[in-house]
């Protein structure tokens, strides 16, 4: 594991003190984060789409349907950004201007290959599986020939990118701390509620204990 | 309000049953989302980036730093994309392949332009800080000249786009519902934590009633 490239296209240049290059922590990120939003050009217009990824040591995994455009214009090498945001907080501050988020958001850069053969896309099922929820891959039924070929897997190397990460209190102007103005940040996470079964039988103890870790 | 035109290009193909084009349901998610995200195209190279938005009316609006790249790209009328993900929930199937997630997402598409004058900015200014806390723009310090010189404000029209939604449990092969599977829904949404004062006194009722909102 290498840190990410500062390239001039990664730098962070905005609030250049939020950012971020070590692979630890943009790892973090990306394993937190249950989706990203894939960024693609397609005749010139630019396309952001929500979708799940996987981090499996030094790549980033995506997926989506064979029929499907995005992976179509991916596949065949087309530059791709892939953005992944978590949402910390609300940051209220004494002036309109220096209220924010708390948040840890990536940007990575650079371009995806197909990952080909039943077994390493098998593989790759099971990490966006795994991730989601761990220990639900053994439960499961298996993907069969047919429902491997009906999908497309990418992968795209973790080594041009950046994480950006703000967290604390607002940072206000100096004569801003005189005001009689209520400050603070508002903390905001995912919380998953109650599990709805869709079938008999008491909940696992993998969905039981994802709902436990996310709430701890 | 007019409903999206369902263009080729905002037209939901994969899954088209999940495409909603009805402009109330759009504004919904436009609204209750805290965060976007901008994709635009620099050089060829598409880049996603993570903001805050607020709707008014038949427009969509962004802010940024006039000193950031982002935002002159767009203000030279770049074509953009935005689009807005609220995961409701963790889709378990019976099997693999039919694991999804419930959400709620918006893609729009089109070219912004610039929010000029210091009167229709500072509208806009608090426009987002009242989407994210409403109450809270009387209470703070409002936008000095400077700042609003500091602060490119951007429109877009609501017109070309598209939403998308996934809701209710999991839909698996008919012969998987024989299968010896827990399987269900695990729902997810954001949560406020008890808010950090970073100031004496008391929280004020427009920060109260935001987290009491948004646990109900």
């Amino acid at each position: 594991m290498t840190d990410c490239t500062r390239t001039e296209r990664t730098r962070v240049r905005r609030n250049p003190s939020r950012g971020v290059y070590d692979r630890a922590v943009i790892d973090a990120i990306l394993d937190e984060a249950p989706i990203c939003h894939l960024g693609l050009v397609d005749d010139g217009q630019p396309l952001v789409l929500p979708t799940i990824h996987a981090r499996v040591g030094d790549d980033l995994l995506l997926h989506g349907s064979a029929a499907g455009r995005a992976m179509r214009v991916l596949a065949a090498g087309a530059p791709v950004c892939v953005t992944v945001t978590l949402v910390d907080g609300l940051v209220l501050a004494r002036s309109a201007f220096h209220h924010s988020m708390n948040y840890r958001s990536v940007v990575l850069l650079g371009r995806a290959s197909l990952v080909e053969g039943d077994e390493a896309k098998t593989a790759a099922l099971e990490a966006f599986t795994e991730k989601l929820v761990p220990g639900r891959w053994p439960e499961v039924r298996w993907p069969t020939r047919q429902e491997l070929k009906g999908t497309i897997v990418l992968s795209m190397p973790i080594d041009e990118g950046s994480a950006k990460v703000r967290s604390g209190p607002p940072v206000d102007d100096d004569a801003d701390y005189e005001l009689d103005v209520w400050a603070g940040v508002v903390p905001l996470s995912t919380a998953p509620g109650e599990p709805i079964p869709d079938t008999d039988g008491p909940i696992p103890a993998h969905v039981l204990a994802y709902s436990a870790r996310h709430q701890a």
